[in-house]
């Protein structure tokens, strides 16, 4: 059987925004699985802020994109072909088969979900990688207390909306920061945090000033730039400032300095950067409290849903400038 | 018995760098201590970089000197009178009674030492704030492992030598930097440190490349600016920072836009900002400890000492400067 497939290869490395013509499409014809291997076929495609480093000539967390190979990414999909003893035709996946159509696995990291009771796209998002990293943030770094102020960035986006909601949970004042009336609008009345102010207001200081009154205890930190400032300027003394993303600096060709990173020390405030496939141990139970927290409603979520693999990059770009609003997917198969 | 008594007062709040026009000295009497009251005679001044943030306006992590007040320090000296049932005349104490010659107490915050075996001003340096800030910050903060490499700023001075010999005590690595030819000879030729650079080399950077082969794994943060980015640009993976002071920037108008945010999250630092006086409980095994690495040699430490109270601003002014050499005291009697 020959499967014709259709992948997005990386053309160039962009300096600044990265543009379409970074990117190329391609159909190449796709072998059988061969003996412990699984084909299978995508059915989302999950696109998010880290791959941007991965793309960078600069040093990332984890080894880069070559120029000519298919671009990293998270899937969902189903296993049309299995000569694996761990996989059987029909299985749902969760996999990192990147920007294609199909793909072959040893079945190394490859999870099979269920799709009966949180839908098959979740696994992407609010109970995936984006979901488990702001649980394991807010929780393990930022260790929020009844009372305290929590505040995140990108707050209608996969991390941001969960970690406000499961900071609400915890019985914070929670704070979102997002772009425009329509992001914040949701942030407050879909996903109940307390507040959202609009990083596109010019008078963004004393809009912040007033949704804390306060102060700021926790900073679930994934955006950075002059954001990063004004909230350095509120935290609270043994504030906590969990790192997991810079999204407003993966472009710039010239960083942003922060200016008040004395802050830190006057605050005496604990900072840790992180990325969640550091933390693996930690996701069987992320994922069990994140599914129940879908299931009976407390944590809800929205997807951007790009259609078919060419729309990719587009999708991507957009991510990158805030376009989206909520988790950004490119649908693959219907 | 009246006994004149001279003290330094903040007479203007300084913009940028202090000027010696921001003290007053001024001759006062001194009453007699009351019933609960100790009456000590200073023998010498601790000056740090940590009373810069307290003449400021902006805010620092405790209360500020008023206008008009005795500037805040930590002494030590003789009782020469007390009503209080916990100390004698001739009892030798470290305690805060500031820029002045004589000062009273109830007694809180006043430790009685023993300087037979460790000289008496040392109890401002290597076995006072000083080195208990070093050694808490590099042994529970900064966590370093046998192998790994160390670099700490103003190596020289009484935090920063007390850190490179604790961490060569621990098997490191161990960087300093340092202003001047002098001070790094020092830093490696007297107190042991593997490599010293001279933060004024405009070659600075690749200095640090040079001694740094394996990159850094603990940097014990207490000066900033430029060279903060430096070692941010260098930092292994899981490196730790402990933050306790920003020398280079308190007397900076505009603060330092620190560029190389994005390094503690590729390589998920940890960074904590802390003070030495929120530890408190960790004093007693701190100073046992401090105390034997003296009394046995393998801790050295050198001491710049003014001589008389009316030399305490400029001595100050010239210790923001980098022109100290060692811990900074002013002997206020012989």
């Amino acid at each position: 059987m020959t499967i014709k497939n259709r992948q997005v290869l990386l053309a160039s490395r962009p300096k600044g925004a990265p543009a379409e013509s970074d990117f190329r499409l391609v159909e190449t014809e796709l072998r059988d699985a061969e003996e412990g291997e699984i084909l299978v076929k995508n059915r989302f495609l999950s696109l998010d802020p880290y791959m941007r480093g991965r793309i960078s000539e600069s040093k990332s967390y984890a080894a880069g994109v070559e120029i000519g190979a298919v671009m990293i990414g998270s899937t969902v999909g189903e296993v049309i072909q299995s000569r694996h003893p761990g996989f059987a035709v029909g299985d749902v996946v969760v996999a990192g088969l990147g920007w294609q159509e199909h793909g072959l696995s040893t079945g190394q990291g490859v999870m099979k979900v269920d799709a009966s009771r949180v839908p098959l796209s979740a696994y992407l998002g609010v109970v995936g990688m984006p979901g488990i990293t702001a649980w394991y943030g807010l929780l393990e770094i930022g260790k929020p207390k009844a009372g305290e102020t929590v505040v995140v960035g990108a707050a209608s986006g996969p991390v941001g909306s969960v970690v406000g909601q499961l900071a609400k949970l915890a019985g914070c004042r929670t704070v979102g920061v997002a772009g425009g009336k329509a992001k914040c609008d949701f942030v407050t009345g879909e996903l109940g945090f307390d507040a959202c102010v609009d990083h596109r207001d010019p008078a963004l200081k004393d809009r912040l000033r007033e949704a804390t009154p306060d102060g700021i205890d926790v900073y679930f930190e994934n955006v950075g730039g002059p954001l990063l400032d004004l909230v350095l300027a509120r935290l609270n003394t043994f504030a906590r400032i969990p790192l997991c993303g810079l999204v407003s600096q993966y472009n710039a060709t010239e960083p942003y300095g922060v200016k008040n990173f004395g802050a830190l020390l006057t605050n005496r405030v604990s900072l840790r950067g992180f990325i969640i496939s550091d933390h693996m141990d930690r996701w069987p139970q992320a994922l069990a409290e994140l599914g129940a927290h879908v299931v009976e409603g407390r944590i809800k979520y929205r997807e951007s849903i790009a259609k078919g693999l060419e729309s990719a990059p587009a999708a991507f770009i957009g991510m990158l400038e805030g376009k989206n609003f909520g988790k950004q997917l490119v649908e693959l198969a219907p």
